[in-house]
C-alpha cells in the first residue's frame, strides 16, 4: 500500500531554509548548509546526473528513499524556486504533481520526470500521484507550507527528517503554523551519522 | 573542567513547554506529554523522592546527567513556575542559581538544594554556579529564555536534547531568538530509544 511521505533536512533549530529563499540565493542566507551533508554522497551525485561521491550509510539511506519513491507532489513556490535549478534532466525521475492555482500543460524532462499541474488541491494530487505512483510511495517534496497542509489534513504518514547539527537561527520552519492540537508520533528508525542524524517517525492517526 | 550544559525534553517541532505555562498549569497545555518519558523511570523517582520506576538505559542516561552537574543556573520565571511543585527536597541536589533582577536571601531546602538569588547577570551566576560546581558540571535548568542568552554569549558547551516523537503545534521553543548567525554543533552522541531519542551535541565555538 503506497505511503504518503516526507523526507526534509531540518536543522536542530527546526529550519529547512535561510531567510529570503528565492531563484537567486536557493535555499536563502546559510540555508545550503542544510544539505552539506548531502553534497558529498553518491546516491545524490547519481541523482543529479554526476558520478563520483562517497557510498556509505547515508548514501545508501538516500538512494533508499529514492527507489522507494513512485511519484512526487510539490508546491508550487518549491518549482517556482528550483525548476531551473534542477535543469533538463531533473533528480525525480517519477512524475512530479505540483499544487498550483494556475494551471498549465504538463512540463516533460528527460530521465522520467515529467512536472503536472494539479488546480484542484492537495487532495487531488495525492490521489493523481498515488495512482502513478503504483505500489511505490508518493513523496511530498516541499516547501514546508504543503507538507504542514498534509499534516494538518491527517494524510502524512511517514516523516523522516535529517537533523542536521546546526541552529540556523533563522528561516524558513518545517513545522510551523500546525494548530494547537498535538500531533502524535512513532519513532520507527533512528540512524545516526557523523554529519545528520536520520529520523523516521510514523504519523499516529 | 566544569563545563556548561543544557538538557531539555523537546517535542519534534522544538517545543519545551506548551501555551498558557503557569503556575497552575505547570508546562503549558499539553506540555505535560513531553515528560511522559521521565515519569516512568527508576531515576526520575528517585530524586523526586520517590522509589521505583523501571531501570533502563532512559533512567541511566537520566542519572548520568545528574551525577555530573554540581551546581544550576536557571531563570527567575521557571523559579517562580516551579518552586512550589518542586516542594521541600528539590530534584537537583546541589546548589541552584537563580538569575534575576529582585535579591533576596538563599533559600536553603532539603537534600543539599539551596537557591541563591544573582542579580549582576548571566555571566556572574555562571562564576557562583562553576566554583560551586567544582570538577562537575554546570547545567543550566531553563527555560528556554535564559538557555538562549547562554548560547548567544557563546558561553554553552553542550546540548542534550531529549526529542520527543510529538509535533506540540504551539508553546515555547527552545531555540528562538538566537539571532541570524548560524551556530555549529558537532554530534556526540545519538542513542536511540523507544519513547525519546537522546542526542548530545557539542557547541562549536
Amino acid at each position: 500500500m503506497s505511503k504518503l511521505t516526507a523526507t526534509m533536512s531540518m536543522s536542530l533549530d527546526g529550519f529547512i531554509a535561510g531567510p529570503n529563499d528565492s531563484v537567486e540565493q536557493g535555499l536563502g542566507e546559510n540555508g545550503e548548509r542544510l544539505h552539506e551533508w548531502l553534497a558529498d554522497l553518491a546516491s545524490f551525485h547519481e541523482h543529479h546526473g554526476g558520478t563520483g561521491g562517497e557510498h556509505n550509510p547515508d548514501s545508501d539511506l538516500l538512494e533508499a528513499v529514492f527507489q522507494q519513491t513512485g511519484a512526487v507532489v510539490m508546491g508550487r513556490r518549491l518549482f517556482d524556486l528550483a525548476v531551473d535549478a534542477w535543469g533538463p534532466n531533473p533528480p525525480f525521475r517519477v512524475p512530479v504533481f505540483v499544487v498550483t492555482h494556475r494551471g498549465r500543460e504538463p512540463l516533460a524532462r528527460e530521465g522520467g520526470t515529467t512536472f503536472y499541474f494539479v488546480t484542484d488541491g492537495i487532495e487531488s494530487a495525492l490521489r493523481q500521484a498515488t495512482a502513478a505512483a503504483g505500489d511505490k510511495n508518493v513523496a511530498v517534496g516541499g516547501g514546508a507550507n504543503i507538507i504542514q497542509q498534509y499534516l494538518r489534513a491527517g494524510l502524512l504518514d511517514e516523516i523522516q527528517v535529517e537533523l542536521v547539527p546546526l541552529l540556523l537561527g533563522a528561516g524558513k520552519r518545517l513545522f510551523d503554523q500546525l494548530g494547537p492540537e498535538p500531533i502524535d508520533l512513532e519513532i520507527t528508525r533512528v540512524i545516526p551519522s557523523r554529519r545528520v542524524t536520520h529520523l523516521l517517525y510514523r504519523v499516529v492517526k
